[in-house]
């Protein structure tokens, strides 16, 4: 017997993991959160139909949404990651000791259950008494936040479904709000290369660049992604990430990595030229 | 009714396309060779069950194996091209005036012959004066050529069944002997991600390492791609690709691409770290 689960990566395209169980299947207040055992990726879980982590590739995620910022911020003491249900950012961002309070926003307690019932080796992230989770919304939740954070982390899934708060130009606002005059965003930018993504991809430009004195993007290779490119926003009220990255203390600190290097961090903002032109027509307009 | 390819990305991952019709599909001396109609990648060249070639993302492949080695090299005026049987690679390089001449080494005739059916826009780039084509194996052809290329680019499938023989190294020996004292070989390195992929790719760039003087290698997202990541082998007996590079030599050309810029150039050889640990491990082997 064969058992595929497919990612519909398009309507068109579809990116199929065969599958040796699945471990869990049940409807949150939120979302359809599945969990398979698959082959070559190890354990996943699937959120209403789209891989949102895999044992083989979470590092390259993980590691590209902390230690890019890291490297350039001086001194992060104070975090929020919206989302970030399955704990691999939080644990991450722990390997950092001038780290004092890392919040956890994400609404789906189911989401945070499962996590820690499959994968207790990403989950542990939660355990550091530094991280906080609140169970919230995150636009609720950076309603009635001032100047409180250095690093905040859009972790949320998609600009679609429960999330699409997160994708608004309020939410850009209320991020910059929330964030010290040196604070740092960096959020989920998606996929630009398929057509049915690039309105948002566009769209999620138009409002940082408008809302943010700094705003680059940049990219990584996650093979669970659609297209296998995935890219990020790094948004910045002071902070350039190429102009203020300081490599030799980055590399002082000898962590550990998989994907993350200071040279690949650099190369990460070089984007191909379709990519390039997609930014900078956004950034003409008003 | 649905009709969709499915490509093997390894034996437990497929990429599925949806498609409207098949064009063409027959066996050649050397191949299974497929042409497909898709919504999402136009039309599709499927060579023995890999998408080798499809229009929405040849740009990518076609423009990271001609700029690179083109942006370093002072002066190419001759060219060989092993394989490249879809014409693409050739149609880039007659982009340059200053080549003289460019040899298609494609063993498979009829693979020429249904590029220039259903791809007429990119096989065009046969119709140059400048390109000469052989059908003839790309390592007999090279048995017999001294000093004579500046750039040589494998643009083969695999290196599995027929073009097993050009991933040896014997291969990488005669190409070193066919080059010029400055000449400069690209290769296709694979996708380093899956674990069944990984043999290949260390054993080529042992291969290429202790052939040549200098030997980097570069990455490219490329959507129908294994994982969506490829690589590239730029292996060279004097040119280095980044301390040799001039930007502005090749900006001033003001050639037209949808992937490839100067800036680009240099962010494809920062590499992720797992990929630069397996490079280091194979340098390090005798």
């Amino acid at each position: 017997m064969e058992i595929w689960f497919s990612q519909m990566d398009t309507e068109n395209v579809k990116t199929s993991v065969r599958v040796d169980r699945q471990l869990f299947s049940r409807q949150s207040e939120y979302q359809r959160i599945n969990v398979f055992e698959s082959r070559e990726f190890g354990r996943m879980i699937v959120l209403d139909g789209e891989i949102i982590f895999s044992e083989a590739d979470e590092f390259i995620y993980n590691e590209m949404v902390v230690h890019v910022p890291m490297a350039v911020h001086p001194c992060v003491k104070n975090v929020l990651i919206i989302g970030g249900g399955d704990g691999g950012v939080a644990k991450v961002l722990t390997q950092y000791p001038e780290i004092e309070a890392i919040d956890v926003v994400e609404p789906d307690e189911m989401f945070i259950e499962v996590s820690r019932e499959f994968f207790p080796e990403t989950a542990r992230g939660f355990d550091d008494d530094r991280v906080k989770i609140t169970n919230m919304d995150g636009l609720r939740f950076l309603r009635r936040c001032r100047d409180k954070y250095d690093l905040i982390i859009n972790d949320s899934t998609d600009p679609f479904g429960h999330t699409e708060g997160l994708f608004t130009r309020e939410f850009y606002g209320n991020c910059y709000r929330a964030l010290h005059d040196d604070g740092i965003m960096v959020y989920q930018h998606g996929s630009p290369f398929y057509d049915e993504d690039e309105a948002a991809f566009r769209a999620m430009h138009r409002k940082a660049y408008q809302s943010f004195p700094v705003s680059r993007v940049y990219q990584a290779s996650i093979p669970t992604c659609p297209a296998g490119i995935w890219m990020f926003g790094f948004a910045s009220k002071k902070y350039h990430p190429l102009k203020d990255f300081d490599a030799q203390r980055w590399n002082e600190r000898q962590l550990e990595t998989w994907y993350y290097t200071t040279h690949l961090h650099k190369g990460a903002f070089m984007l191909p030229k379709y990519v390039e032109d997609i930014l900078s027509e956004e950034e003409m307009k008003k």
